[in-house]
């Protein structure tokens, strides 16, 4: 995170400003390196000789949609990707669901990364029904889990963990409801009893995590 | 595109959920392998094991992200992932710009094509100010040059491209002024009349269309 990030770039190109604009909108400080006036950095691209070209504590990336990526997941404040962050999401829940006692430091420390995620979420809703706008997009569906799959782990597990932060969250509620009622999604659930029982075979009540 | 789709997929899951959620949103048909039933398609994730399998025509794609993506550049109508039509839209520009009236028939069939994407940005517009919605996202970043660099390339050559289209879509044309007038965007532009003389350079009058 504190490592040298170096951008070379091209005055004239719009991908070296795709980067830069993402830098600037997370406030990252980086050297500019002006492919005219030094070409050393383009060793890390042998194949294209292209720029942009970022290279973050010595690590080189070609392709401005994958710098852009690359950015979103190491400088986590302003996302411009949500699905990153819901894809970290994801991953944190499971383990927050079965953590025992023992490791409530850990677990506490989970779940408030985890808060952190749904408000940065909340955020991204603002003025907007669905996270593509009026219409169903690809944010919507990767968040699945978020608006049936985590509350449905909850019940099971008889666990609070997503839902206490979701009820402070208008907007993602809504989210959640209005996804859910989309016809298109709604025929496309698994039935929730079902669900249900699944849950309790898998993960419960051994992996319960006891603290509620 | 007529070959034949199959999802191995779990009921449960929230991940096999996302893939059949694309396919329904665009409306394309598949054939649907439960896991428990056959494990034949599973010979295509040798390293995970796991669902969601997508395989199109033979061809296995792993990951439900991944799936995503290829579906959203398969199927083009419904996008789910807009970043994908810019750029292949910043693809047709260039060819667009610099096709001789020889190759009259390509270069109008490669306008429509734009004229579309453009058409499919000024949908996935509705109801928002930026395509992130009230603030800057990825899908503006990347969409960088509709606003600034292919007016510019217009203005440079002499040629209407984008622009025609452009002027008949009120929400994309919002969006490029927008865009311009976001502070960070604004002092993350090269300088007008630098970028014009850049184009003209490189770009013409030689490799000119001569229609207009």
């Amino acid at each position: 995170m504190g490592e040298k990030v170096e951008v070379l770039g091209a005055w004239f190109s719009p991908f070296s400003r795709r980067v830069e604009l993402g830098l600037k909108l997370k406030g990252v400080e980086y050297d500019y390196i002006l492919k005219k006036k030094s070409h050393s950095i383009l060793k890390f691209n042998p194949v294209y000789k292209k720029v942009p070209v970022f290279v973050h504590g010595g690590k080189p990336i070609a392709d401005s949609i994958l710098i852009l990526q690359y950015i979103d997941e190491t400088w986590k404040h302003n996302p411009i990707l949500p699905h990153i962050l819901i894809t970290k999401l994801f991953h944190s829940f499971g383990p927050i669901s079965w953590m025992t006692s023992k490791e409530i430091k850990e677990r506490e420390e989970a779940i408030a990364e985890a808060g952190e995620a749904l408000r940065a979420l909340e955020e991204e809703l603002k003025g907007k029904k669905f996270f593509g706008g009026e219409t169903l997009g690809f944010v919507d569906i990767v968040a699945n889990f978020i608006a049936y799959w985590s509350p449905a782990m909850e019940e099971a597990l008889g666990v609070q963990i997503l839902s206490n932060e979701l009820q402070k969250l208008p907007r993602l509620s809504q989210w959640c409801h209005d996804f859910l009622q989309h016809p298109i999604v709604k025929h496309n659930l698994p039935p929730k009893t079902q669900l249900l029982s699944f849950f309790k075979a898998q993960f419960g009540p051994n992996n319960l995590a006891s603290s509620k």
